[in-house]
């Protein structure tokens, strides 16, 4: 049997079912550890599942942010030092990486909180998180007030990337499965993966076909 | 090993090269496709792997589009016709999926090209796919150009949703792994996913535990 509901109907929900449904039916979404500095040094860490490709070349990478939660801490740090870092979440550290979320106060420090290790590499001016296997350092580059609901787009640019050598392709494709990154749906809901296939280019005249895996 | 790269580094990899790892290191996207007609009432069909939550009340989703690609009909058409439907992709569809991001011209219908099936439902004045598990039909509410890079960003409001049944828990979160939907990473990776756990409300005081998955 398949469900309907109107406009009207999803409004009427009570508002952490509302929350629920609505935040699981985007599809499969990602879960990012997002690491910043604040003015006084102290570092902080806060879960996400909003992160999105902007662009490639530059390398540019966005993730949305609601003023009013706790990640405040996150986007005031990102205005205030220019830097921030993207981490990715494997099946070792989600409950860590979920209960970066918790309302902690600001002087308390999501890395020592949940019990995550803070690492700085190659100068960059902002935590990386050691239990990562994909790590990402970028420099802000633009926010944008998404006026409908007051939500931000935060957009960095890629300036640090660290990845394991086994999971990179001859093509340039990052294997983040083989990476051990897992997946997030709704609020709270993680997932491991498994590869049904890479397909080839699409193009109007030919099927795509499965790409054998080519590892460097 | 850990390889890494600096922006000097990703700059200087070939564009396809480049593309392909720039595009993998969101961590896991989803994979869905977006319905239109466009003004002389054909339809259009395209897969996009950038749908983001933008807010539970009102319901905002939100998807990233490259004004230079083949997907330039999708924001031609939304803008015309205010209306799109976002459509979750499934194993069993999954290489027709992937198959709409060919270059067809613009008097082509990917539902035709790609052997998927438009179905308008309810009234609603865009055409859903009658292959895909979860369907969602949205209003157009904002563009947002973001000038860093020419792409943007296109909000629209859900108006109408569809689910399975079966897949409805009691406190209003969709599971959309046992809806079938799959994720995806780069741009032509696919993905089964495998729930690990659903964890609980995360609070400073205690550790999150994993929820039981109980359906209405």
């Amino acid at each position: 049997m398949e469900v309907f509901l109107d406009q009207e109907q999803i409004a009427g929900l009570e508002k952490l079912e509302r929350a629920a449904m609505v935040n699981s039916i985007t599809g499969f979404k990602n879960a990012n550890l997002i690491g910043t500095l604040n003015s006084e040094g102290n570092s902080n860490l806060a879960i996400f599942n909003s992160v999105i490709h902007i662009g490639a070349n530059p390398a540019f990478m966005g993730f949305i942010i609601r003023p009013d939660s706790v990640e405040r801490h996150t986007l005031k740090n990102i205005e205030e030092r220019q830097f921030f870092t993207i981490n990715h979440v494997n099946e070792k550290m989600y409950k860590q990486a979920h209960q970066t979320s918790a309302r902690y106060p600001i002087e308390i420090s999501e890395f020592d909180a949940c019990g995550l290790n803070p690492v700085f590499k190659n100068e960059f001016p902002a935590p990386y998180v050691m239990e990562s296997n994909i790590k990402i350092g970028l420099s802000f580059q633009e926010r944008i007030n998404i006026q409908l609901n007051g939500t931000i787009l935060v957009i960095g640019k890629v300036v640090q990337l660290y990845f394991p050598e086994h999971a990179w392709c001859l093509d340039g494709f990052v294997d983040i499965e083989k990476a051990g990154t897992i997946a997030c749906s709704g609020l709270d809901s993680y997932h491991k993966t498994n590869r049904i296939a890479r397909l080839s280019y699409a193009k109007p005249d030919k099927d795509p076909v499965e790409l054998e895996m080519k590892y460097k």
